[in-house]
């Protein structure tokens, strides 16, 4: 049973564990409320999810400690249960699946764990995890349907109502429904004038559906850039909080959630993983018009997104917000239809980045050729201003 | 005339106008150290030089606040004077040369400013700027070399210290040494036992070759992925500062930066621009061996990188670390070749992120192919056993 006084009491457990995160006044990203990011994004571990399992875990009884625990995680978890077993001096064996980013599974054995790569998927390894619970006596850490995981997570709850004095609302990004279970829990208990709303990913709205028909179900498949967050199926517990103490969840797909990770880079310099940048995204998208004139707090949950991902993140967020265009410009094969195309994209105040010139393919005329113009622009009527520039003088836009 | 007085000054007239910014502990990026960051990139306008600019406007008289006030920037300072300005409530015209970034100037006209784009280079608008101060009256605001901006910048010395008790050394960016003058100042005038060093970008060491030869010089010219610190005459203010307060000047290449640009968005989840990066840089490259066992404070200036810019610098960080790698492999034109290669690949446990196939060129056998294969991997041992696989089963690596 979840409790209030459980919940204070992680909070004392935790003190000397985990960093108190800040909360950063993001005045550049919203001017029709007073938005606030809780960055647990600069937690250790980079993520919340250490709270959670370090509470669990210095609940353990001395022989369970001794056995030792096990997670089954590709992600924040693992990297959060191997810093919280490391801290309270015991053993940890994380399963993952054998496709895991390289940077996780190294954070991972970085903190002290010891790694168990199964072949296949998330399901394969969670299979694993509970076999080897069985046959080597380990306590198997939840990632979120778990009691003292959520008392774990809602002291961020009491964080926010200490750092934010007459916070409206706060934002939590819901995959298994631990965080925002934990953080409704403890924001309701103290102050049930505090709205609570979560945010799933279009793609893998497993609680949505489960408040809307009233009914756990698992969803088929998930997808979507938030990995963290690309849950199957919430939890038995965590649907009955939700339930008891959220106001409202709303979905963002993939492009809202890069634009929101782009602009926490670009104006709030701090990185944010999909799933971390899911509450901001569904702000900025209009989502909550009911905050307007509020003080709201977006929990930035983690930080940890792989490069390469973060790369093509802000690629996307670019091209979506106008910032970046690729034209296909067809040219005839004369001199000088390069030095035309470029004056008139130079006089228009853009700023190339890429030509890629090649003849014609078998679908058009033999004497045509093609550039491919990668460029910096300002925003869509930028572009539009640039399309017709180059169409009044003849050249036509593929 | 500086004085701690005027610092301290400063700091109670900024108290309204900024973000006393937070110090985070960095115990994930070095072991042999204690390692922390203050975070100067979270500053308003996402650098420090708000501080410099606000105090600087703000002790103008009533008659020169009429006027209003000009400056010649492309980056952090063109943003600090437009916020400061604007916040006293003061006109404020900016020159910039017309090839400056879309997304500088935007951010600048944001805040308010007038903006005037000069054709050419720097000189070309630092040249209008004077001459418009002449014709229109307004007051120049210098970027570094005014003792009102330097005190602006000491407050980040004085916030240091509270901040951080103990602190053994603090490590500051030079460009044209303003930052450092006032920093060096605050803290030797409070504590001297606090080491202060700066760091310079190698393609951009004019205060070290001043301090090196007792003598200012103009750089014929600079290049370095750090343009906020891409100076090429420091100030004769803050060269005499740099000359009583600084206990030593190292450099840092562009490789070292973006290294310390990827570790501080992947490890401590925040952005830094170039100039930001490189008293972490020098840490990171052992630049410091004395402080060893050290408590240290890297000074994070500032966080205005352009995302296109920080994309490469990723994949050149990654590339530098071993964590990505492309391979030209030679092959047969026969079946069966890209089969190989795949799975030595895959059997190393590698990642292909690219795969591009082509016919060799002018210089090679008819017969023969090019794949250029790219790939996550975990460091450079990694990459030596892929190489040393690939060579055993004949193929050749150019």
């Amino acid at each position: 049973m979840l409790t209030i006084d459980k919940i204070f009491h992680a909070q004392k457990v935790l003190e000397e564990a985990i960093y108190k995160t800040d909360v950063i006044r993001a005045d550049k990203l919203a001017d029709d409320c007073e938005l606030w990011l809780k960055t647990e994004n600069l937690q250790k571990t980079g993520s919340f999810k250490i709270r959670g399992a370090y509470y669990k875990i210095s609940q353990l009884s001395p022989e369970e400690k001794k056995r030792g625990v096990i997670a089954c995680s590709a992600g924040n978890h693992a990297q959060g249960v191997a810093l919280a077993a490391a801290k309270n001096g015991i053993q940890a064996l994380i399963c993952l699946p054998e496709g895991a980013p390289i940077s996780k599974v190294e954070a991972t054995r970085g903190y002290g764990a010891e790694i168990c790569l199964v072949p296949g998927v998330y399901d394969d390894a969670y299979k694993r995890a509970l076999a080897l619970q069985k046959e080597r006596g380990y306590t198997f850490i939840h990632p979120f349907d778990d009691d003292a995981v959520i008392a774990g997570q809602g002291t961020i709850g009491l964080e926010i109502l200490s750092q934010l004095k007459n916070v409206d609302a706060v934002i939590v990004p819901i995959g298994g429904g631990g965080l925002i279970s934990g953080v409704s829990f403890a924001i309701k208990s103290l102050n049930p004038n505090v709205k609570v709303y979560g945010v799933q990913a279009e793609g893998a709205p497993g609680m949505l559906n489960a408040l809307r028909d009233d009914k756990i179900k698992a969803l088929a498949s998930v997808s979507t850039v938030a990995d963290g967050i690309a849950v199957k199926q919430p939890g038995e517990h965590t649907f009955c909080y939700c339930k008891q103490f959220v106001d409202g969840v709303v979905t963002v797909n993939d492009d809202e959630i890069a634009s929101a990770i782009l602009a926490l880079i670009e104006r709030e310099k701090i990185v944010a993983e999909g799933a971390g940048a899911v509450p901001l995204a569904a702000v900025l998208a209009g989502k909550f018009p009911e905050l307007k004139g509020k003080k709201v707090c977006c929990l930035v949950s983690g930080g940890n997104i792989d490069v390469t991902i973060m790369n093509r993140v802000i690629t996307r967020g670019l091209t979506t917000s106008g910032r970046q265009c690729t034209l296909n410009i067809e040219l005839l094969d004369k001199p000088g239809q390069l030095v035309e195309v470029s004056r008139i994209i130079a006089d228009c105040g853009a700023n190339v980045t890429g030509v890629h010139h090649e003849h014609a393919g078998a679908g058009s005329a033999v004497i045509g050729c093609f550039l491919r113009i990668d460029m910096e622009t300002r925003n869509f009527e930028h572009i539009a201003k640039i399309t017709r520039k180059l169409n009044e003088a003849g050249f036509r836009i593929c």
